[in-house]
């Protein structure tokens, strides 16, 4: 539910529907719209709804009160009709333009780093990437060089103008990876590691949600809530690959997903086509199929010498092949750009319907 | 296992080859290819595959002798480099265009294929579609008008030019569909309807398997190889999404199967967003990303009143918005078309690898 | 929905009702229940259910009209509120006892189906199982030795006092198979080939329809009533395992499944776990805890000797091992027999709730 | 790979060998088997594995150097034989009894808890169950009672002599649990949180580790190396469903992992049946069937009052039906109990086969 302020709502009008949401055990957030604010109540609600309603439309200062319909709330479209651009320096995601992320798997020494991260600049890419903590199946694979990779990103990012994104796998770590890092990554493995969700919702830098590889997209827009909720709004989803029985590609690329979750939400949506396929000649196919479904960016694992990588080497383009994928994705993306969405018919039921097949 | 011929071998050779195929309990195929002739080796080789393969390579008129590592054969792109065009009338498909299949789930009357063909052939499409015998999960609902409407769509395709694509359900209406129809499609309930892969093998028109909602990749490949060893050359696969744990769509369309096919073998592949995501708004997305996957063609359900359909009327598109997809389609497919595919790494093991995530 | 007629309705007043469900479009089926007659209505009935439920109510000889919730109707236990028990000879399928169906996969010389037939027999199966129509993956595979198989199985039958299960694959091999075979299955593969359903819907001997491996339960139920629509009210359900992301089994093996039909359907719901795991070492705690989860029957694969079997050796079971599973099986199954079922809440949905996880 | 040192190998010796497994880069781990010591090599051994093994085998009092073929080393069955007995005060889990862990989803209050855990013990139940720190979809959900919920479980716990099991979400919240709770729990989400494993791995106390919903059954065994490898041996599985396509179920319980698990590792496996179907009416079939297939313990929730729950009321069980459920469990495992297992034959392949279906 939430509350639309009137135009010429004054401070103690706003202050007074605050403290009457607190009243009721509930928190009150905040989006500032064009030209009024939208108050939203986070909580439990429950059969309490009309009345609530009925109560807060009688305040003064008031000019509406809405429900939401979806179980999450402050990342749903309803809440937030307009799309969230998330600013990452000169960088933006979400505006209608596409955000190429590149770089190695891991952070390997600082040669490989700087080697891939100036050649991903020139050829184009907008944000760069790369593992310091690595989150691995097994425990005796190698886990990243930690800090130290976090040092030579700040590095790198800054020798190019590029910023920097990179993955925290623990509450405690989110306090360095902050110091060094323009986005803070949660991979697919932590997608419901809620410690770790309000933690990054206490910062206020960006951050990348991968989706689990087993969740279904009303969780994952959950797991956003979690982050929203705890207080920042800078979100961006990741899709990456769900699991299913198929066994050729490592994962299932569900690209239906972005124009789903642009209806949805407001977050901006990235796709990562190298962990989707497992497999590096399908990842140029998938990213440009990633930016015709309407992508706002594309996430690629990028390595000077694939063959000698210590993670991922089968899916990470060479240097040569990441120029040719950056060729035609832009066509692509400028063929897309500014298409109007097909309209969604009103009470369309989302979830399974009659019978599947 | 396949011989390959010497390009001066004799008559009297190749035939002495046939009958060493047929008296070691194998089935010979011929696969002319564009300056020798290739005879495939079809059924259980096992154990004897050594001993066979030097008794082959000495027979007079005989080049080399090669094995086929996977267990599709006919339809591998080891033993057929060359890709697959299937020729319809005036449309080739696998040729390096984008076929456009177009029309309703369902051909309800004479008046609503009229409508809809012509408009789909005006707006550019290239193929009509229409259900005659339709599969239902429920025995209760509209199965669809049979013979009447293959004669109607028999009608609407001379009438506008436009080869025509119909479902066959059983053997025993191959030979009627046979008649009216210039494509004979295999559902996806029945992509493993031995009896019917077998029956429509025998006839001469092109068929289009439609993938097992269940079903890998190796196993479509699999039923496809039943059509061609029983003579069909003529296989266009349809990729229409798969059954997996996401519930706001309908199934879950894996796109990374259009490069792995172009991989794997030589047929072409169209993709179908209408089944995939059972949701109108969401078949323009997928249409493009198809193409930009690089999509040998795309099939669309179009309805001149989808809210009137007696089936699947969620998903069809209205004459209005297939005619703005094809705006977009072609010049994203302009993008793609004659793109190199990206090289396999020599030793690439398909199928589940360590860690899946 | 159907219509429940009084207990001493005249022969007048039930052809009066079934002649205006049949001007309404509709197809009435009779269920004779312990003292009236019920008439289910079958049919797409839509929009007019209100009405036609007071037209109905208002004739002679109606006691009551109530409606079918569920898209499955003449399988539904709202309709038919007792156990259906599927008679085969001396055999009783879904009376509280447990049928053990065993027997090779495939049927590969009269030897080794009599030796097969004899030993199992002798330990205690009730049921003689045997292919002799194959679906094999790959058409390269043995096919199986078709009616020379079925004689073989008829006279094991008959030497063993044994009745035979065997598959049918085809609406024309229907009528062969229904001559030799006491059980026809429907494979797996099948689940979704209406013909064939329609087929055996229109034969008195009793259908095992196996599940899908892709097919949720619902579906399966509708393809359930396909067969009993057409006629057949004999119809066993199978559960075979399910296809997920885990690659350690062949299939995932959905015991639920049985608790959940005995709540949904009449129909008696046999357990197969050899297709389900693929491994001999888990056929027999798997067909222990089908009879702890209360199947009314076990079907297993079993071979004298399987590493030299041409279909499915890794997952039969030996003689020896055969004897083993029935001396556990029997007395878990007397623990279970006639425990009464947990009620199942009014209103409980089934379907997907809110959150999966 | 591990060294088998031999029966009279002196301190020295033991100590030479383990200079050498680190000088190698890697970390010796002991394994105290009836008569000799074992030592395994922990981290990546690749290419030098042979030479590895010939060094190791020249040193003084090795007995024999053995290869290790799965990706987990120190729970695979491999390297340690024998079953590992958890001991938690009086009970044992692992050594042929069924341990029965029962109780309230959440704490909700002290009265609740009292009450529910009396009930319990007085059934049967060996272990009392309950949640204080809840990891919910929605961040507007019922977190927990946090450590106000331990403090009732320590107290009930000592109430009824029976030992506390709850989940712990964070390795900052280890301390505290490991304060109040004899077993610590890992929940389904948290599989791969890698840092919480290893944090666990560095407590005394055993651990349960729930398969993650979307977890192969190799991953889940790869998390249980992370809490083994880092210090602590006493981790006890938990099979609680994975996600499928089925929909009447809130997820599929993969009963056939209790056997492959028997098999693949020596640590003890406990099945959820609660969580698995989300229906309180399908728990006791499916309960009966994990002890029929062999598990070494059940964990069910039970609730005073379900309708009232706080929640997962709809799956839990009231105290009438636990008592229920306790009296067919019972004589169910004791007929499974000591039976052997059927052999694994050499050489089966594990993972996926040629063709699934």
């Amino acid at each position: 539910m939430f509350v639309v302020m009137s135009v010429n709502a004054s401070e103690a009008e706003i202050n007074a529907v605050k403290s009457h949401i607190i009243e009721e055990g509930l928190q009150p957030h905040d989006s500032r719209g064009e030209e009024r604010l939208l108050i939203a109540l986070v909580g439990e609600v429950g059969p309490r709804r009309d009345v609530l309603m009925s109560r807060l439309s009688a305040l003064p200062g008031v000019e509406s009160v809405t429900p939401i319909s979806r179980p999450f709330k402050l990342t749903s479209r309803e809440f937030h009709p307009a799309d969230t651009v998330v600013q990452v320096g000169e960088v933006a995601i979400g505006d209608g333009s596409i955000a190429v992320m590149a770089g190695p798997c891991s952070v390997e020494s600082r040669e490989q780093l700087m080697e891939t991260a100036e050649a991903v600049a020139e050829a184009g890419a907008s944000i760069l990437r790369g593992g310091a903590f690595k989150p691995r199946t097994s425990p005796y694979s190698f886990q990243g060089l930690g800090v130290e990779a976090l040092r030579y990103l700040a590095e790198a990012g800054e020798a190019t103008g590029l910023p920097v994104v990179t993955e925290v796998m623990d509450p405690s770590q989110v306090e360095v990876v902050n110091r060094y890092a323009d986005i803070l990554q949660i991979g697919t493995r932590n997608m419901q590691n809620y410690s770790l969700l309000t933690a990054v919702g206490r910062i206020e830098k960006p951050v990348m949600l991968k989706r689990g590889y087993g969740a279904t997209i009303e969780e994952w827009l959950m797991a956003a809530e979690y982050i929203v909720s705890s207080g920042n709004p800078n979100v961006i989803l990741c899709e990456r690959g769900i699991r299913t029985f198929e066994t050729y590609t490592r994962n299932t690329l569900d690209l239906a997903a972005i124009p789903l979750l642009h209806h949805l939400t407001h977050l901006p949506v990235v796709v990562d086509p190298s962990h989707a396929t497992g497999k590096r000649w399908l990842v140029k196919p998938m990213a440009l199929a990633g930016a015709a479904a309407g992508a706002d960016g594309v996430m690629v694992e990028v390595h000077p010498r694939p063959d000698e990588a210590l993670s991922d080497g089968e899916q990470s383009l060479t240097l040569e092949q990441f120029r040719d994928l950056m060729q035609t994705l832009r066509p692509i993306h400028e063929q897309v750009r500014g298409q109007g969405r097909d309209p969604v018919p009103a009470g369309t039921a989302l979830g399974v319907g009659g019978g599947r097949h």
